[in-house]
């Protein structure tokens, strides 16, 4: 299974008056995780959407753990959980600079057609990627 | 069970390159969904966090049914899923304006000290609280 | 001139860990304005899109004045300060709960074609706009 | 006169439904390149607000140049601008990957206390950092 790490340096923006980040931009961080995984196996996700095809989101589970502060770099770890031609679901965890866990997290997706919201086969439509996804889930 | 609804006006900010408002925007509104739940049980979470208490997610799950877009409005429905003292799960539908399901999700919520993120019991230090919480769940 | 307000409940998101709004929120609620503005010109912004032009913020300026916080009512004011035809200026205030100056600012945009960047004429392309744009700036 | 880059790779949560960056995340940006300055002046702004000072932007001015968008990796180049032991002006280029001006912009700041927003005297407060900044600005 390959395993993608990507460092995240906190941003002040970022943080929410509880002095710590925000829960929300760990769903962007995860994204960043994301693309670096896409990245790493080879391919661009703007590519995919030069085709007429995007990726959203279906559903999302996180859970927090420790939270993360300004002047803290993050580590996200992502891999692929879950894979069978339509729907990937991405796995991540997002670690501390002490390496604990800050957070654990899932992601899973459907590629579209971007004018119709209509799903797409990702085996059928993107051969190379659905070849990529498979060794890599592994 | 008191089930409380917020008119969202969809931002220019909020949406991406998909054409849609992004995924992570709807942790947003939640939120605000949250807090117009707390106002109309008589509470402000401000006055919480002025006695050095805050609520942290700490578990969230969402499901994305239909994408939202700039010049939408959309409602979100927000109640007490579960509650028991200690932890505070609320659950919400996100409706597009023809009143169909855009999302629904659930966030889990403890109350910490602020200084010290170590847990408190709500029906301890905000016995107030805690009773409409435990008549708003019904 | 025209002087169109709109009420901006802060969001807990756009707090920072200095415990007042961050400073580029106010950028998402003078836009937030600017299409209140639009609106009750008679017009909506998406019907701009759909024509296959958008308009860009192309010089920025704001000076914040005094904090506000989670929990409080801001007010945008919003008016425009210049048309010539091809660039419009709008001018913004921001208001506290007591009605005292948060910040003030102008955005200059240019309408563009959105596949090339290429500027348009408003005067010209929208000619209704055009004389809801010299009447309203009066 | 000492100037700092640093590198920023654009988020899909950055884009807008123009398919390029909306215009409030290049002040997100202009931060992190101003907290590098910071950083390579041998400081950490975190430790100013260990100290119960915050530096928040008074005046903010922005010129957007050429969008930006999704794969690609934007330059920030931050400078100071101006300094006189009370304020501070930071200026910044955004670059586009092929070097093009992207955005310019300039943040005045002052330094005041966390819990009364009252501006403190940065020479006097912080004596090492004013030193950095009267050679910095050079």
């Amino acid at each position: 299974m390959k395993i993608v790490e990507k460092q995240i340096e906190v941003r002040y923006a970022e943080t929410d008056q509880m002095g710590v980040v925000y829960h929300a931009n760990y769903l962007v961080w995860m994204e960043v995780g994301r693309a670096e995984l896409i990245n790493q196996l080879g391919f661009r996700y703007t590519d995919m959407e030069k085709e007429g095809v995007i990726a959203p989101v279906t559903d999302l589970q996180i859970s927090y753990k420790k939270p993360l502060r300004y002047g803290e770099t993050a580590t996200v770890r992502t891999w692929i959980d879950a894979y069978d031609g339509i729907r990937v679901t991405y796995a991540y965890e997002i670690l501390t600079p002490d390496g604990e866990l800050a957070a654990i997290g899932k992601t899973q997706h459907v590629c579209v057609k971007r004018d119709s919201f209509r799903p797409i086969l990702i085996r059928k439509y993107f051969p190379d990627w659905h070849e990529a996804y498979e060794r890599a889930k592994k």
